[in-house]
């Protein structure tokens, strides 16, 4: 069997992708060779798939973005898709996971994998289920090798890393059952297997079978993206016992699949509150060896459905100052509907705000050169390179559009009062 | 001369003012009115204006959200300025300012503050300058007078705070030369007073009649907000020896005033790279006596235009967390053109949701409720509670109807895969 890129990490070899990496971060080969080889540092990257945008994602390397694109049996269209993930990608998403659940999925899914620049990461179990439930069965007749089964499928298709909600387990659902909650569990694919594992009476598979599962990720060399199933999804249930109880077992599972050669993320949480996003993101570096954590949000408050990339992005930002390695976007949909293609726009550029202003703020270096050099043209209010230098140049083009100056190169908020000429002239730099 | 706000908090008295905000605070009239008495708390309310819906701003209290509004010449229109700040105050703005600097500012500032419901402010001098420089002239036509009787037809028009850059001195102007800065000044009153002070080769009459503005606006009753003419325009200049010397002489004003039994808030900065908010506020808080800390984003990163509401939603919430008591909203318009309605309807309630979250964050007695409401709202799968619990309800229910569920009271991401539904089958809450 191919050695895994662990593998060829512990043997001392560099290879192509560990490269590229280090080129695109400024890092040295060797670094990225070593982050692998202790798992502080991830490139997803099946042995499968075609990607030619590849990234790392881990300690010393820039935040990362992913956006979550995919289909629902109430909005399904392979088109739109494919369209999401092209806008996303266009946006500076570093990577894209298909969440397609639509009667479609494969059909989609294969069609993204086939199509898609960047990492892409799935779910595997929430077709699994999702299938059952449409053709009117319960959960628990599924069985744990058809779980198997299906991540396989996902591994064969050329996904590059694959949450897989591994840490929910009986032990978890008790503590979570004893302590109460205001939401329960608002991932599905915890939810679902928690229905799963209380039908069958049985402990979660993804857990019982983890051996199994690393033998599957590690024929292709997928990356695991092991799933926090029991995230909070309010303030009030926020680093609660649950939640904590699963990032241990996370911790012990991640260790094992690293020692079996297979690279493995962390995922987070949820809905926390700003003075608890410091504490949940030293808690996971700690209790999961280093290992990157990839969080969704967290949101920062649960009143602001419509602006949750907005609550998102606040906490991505503290959360990524503060170690996060990967933040997924959210879109103003959240909590309302499946996204549509300018709602993944925006929330592409909500994350990477708060990725850029958290690597500005580890003084990772040549961050902020960027910013730099957009003070520099505000400063000699050249219009064209602002656009150049900005996130999103098209939205800043048209906003500038909608009320031009009258006259000069100033903006129609200041006109004559405008601050940077009155400076030029008060400091003697006219 | 009828006694201000401080003097009768000096004197025992619990005036209807600090019992409306007592109340709607849910603290005790006392701690208003020592607080008050301190110049920790203040309530902007001007002897001459009528406001329906006062507010205090400062320690203990909820954080406050300001929404600037006002017209330049490239865009005058009364009833558009009308419109924002009714829309503003519609959205939750705590506080307005008539920031108008067109030929018909007078006729728009007496409208706004005929009908404004809360709080006005204004920033007097740039009317002063902006009339004389619309006419061809230099600002070094203004007479010091001048500039107190432009402030005094804002306090006579019922303005209940004002902006003034009283602490551009010639001490912190050389200092901002001698150390060099990307961006100069960015602030359109401190660039003024700036070029004012090169061409008349003179000290600011703001701070050298500091006197005078006193009793200005002793006679009114109206607030000192003394403004941040230096402050940073761009992450580089944050946190500079200017900014920081400037910060020490509004503390030295704010004591003055003070004593003077007048009332002030302090205002900070702009742009600061999110490692670097937490000092700016604890450095504030102990320069300027506790007094009221009222922030202008601060912006977390320069390269965002287009979505500067986002940038300043990041910063402000941390702000806010830390101890800043006011933030001042940044629109979508921001850097590239004078805001329309839209965008201070998006600003206003990017800010409040900052503002949300560090109440939140800081424990604020209460706050944490309406989030504990909207969890009990989805666990209940009840969409019209949830959009009368949100920050803005019609935004809410105007998104989950682009994308309805083909059944159910589920939303049309998850359909059948609800996680709710889901995690009440597996707890047995169903």
């Amino acid at each position: 069997m191919a050695a895994t890129i662990i593998e060829s990490a512990r043997s001392g070899e560099v290879t192509e992708a560990m490269k590229a990496v280090a080129s695109a971060e400024g890092a040295s080969p060797e670094a990225i060779r070593n982050g692998i080889s202790s798992g502080t540092i991830v490139i997803p990257h099946s042995s499968v798939s075609r990607r030619s945008r590849l990234c790392g994602i881990g300690a010393g390397l820039g935040v990362k973005v992913n956006a979550n694109i995919g289909s629902s049996r109430d909005s399904e269209s392979a088109e739109v898709e494919m369209q999401k993930m092209a806008v996303a990608v266009g946006a500076g998403a570093d990577a894209v996971m298909d969440l397609s659940t639509g009667p479609r999925w494969r059909e989609i899914l294969h069609g993204i994998s086939e199509a898609c620049p960047v990492p892409l990461g799935t779910v595997p179990v929430y077709q699994v289920f999702g299938e059952i439930l449409e053709a009117g069965c319960g959960v628990g007749e599924i069985g744990p090798q058809e779980m198997l089964d299906a991540v396989e499928a996902h591994c064969a298709c050329g996904v590059d890393f694959l949450t897989l909600h591994c840490g929910v387990t009986g032990h978890a659902l008790s503590i979570l059952k004893s302590q109460g909650r205001k939401l329960g569990i608002v991932s599905r694919g915890g939810a679902l297997l928690a229905e799963w594992m209380s039908v069958r009476k049985a402990e979660n598979p993804l857990y019982e079978r983890f051996d199994d599962l690393i033998d599957i990720l590690r024929r292709y060399d997928a990356t695991f993206s092991l799933g926090d199933g029991l995230r909070p999804g309010c303030l009030a249930d926020a680093s609660d016992g649950a939640q904590i109880e699963e990032l241990i077992t996370l911790g012990c599972l991640q260790r094992r699949a690293l020692e079996a050669g297979v690279q493995v993320m962390i995922e987070g949480p949820g809905h926390v509150p700003l003075d608890q996003i410091e504490q949940n993101i030293r808690m996971q570096k700690r209790l999961c060896n280093g290992a990157p954590f990839y969080v969704l949000g967290p949101l920062v408050t649960d009143i602001a459905p419509g602006y949750d990339h907005i609550t998102s992005a606040i906490g991505g930002a503290i959360a990524a100052w503060h170690g996060a390695d990967f933040i997924c976007y959210v879109t103003p949909a959240e909590h309302l509907r499946l996204p549509g293609v300018e709602d993944v726009r925006i929330g592409t550029i909500a994350a990477r705000i708060a990725a850029h202003a958290a690597d500005v703020a580890r003084g990772r270096p040549g961050s902020r050169e960027r910013d730099d050099r957009m003070a520099e043209a505000r400063a000699a209010l050249d219009w064209e390179k602002q656009f150049d230098l900005a996130i999103d140049p098209c939205t800043a083009r048209a906003e500038r559009a909608k009320c031009l100056p009258g006259e000069g190169d100033v903006c129609s908020m200041c006109g004559k009062l405008c601050a940077i000429r009155t400076s030029r002239r008060a400091l003697g730099e006219a």
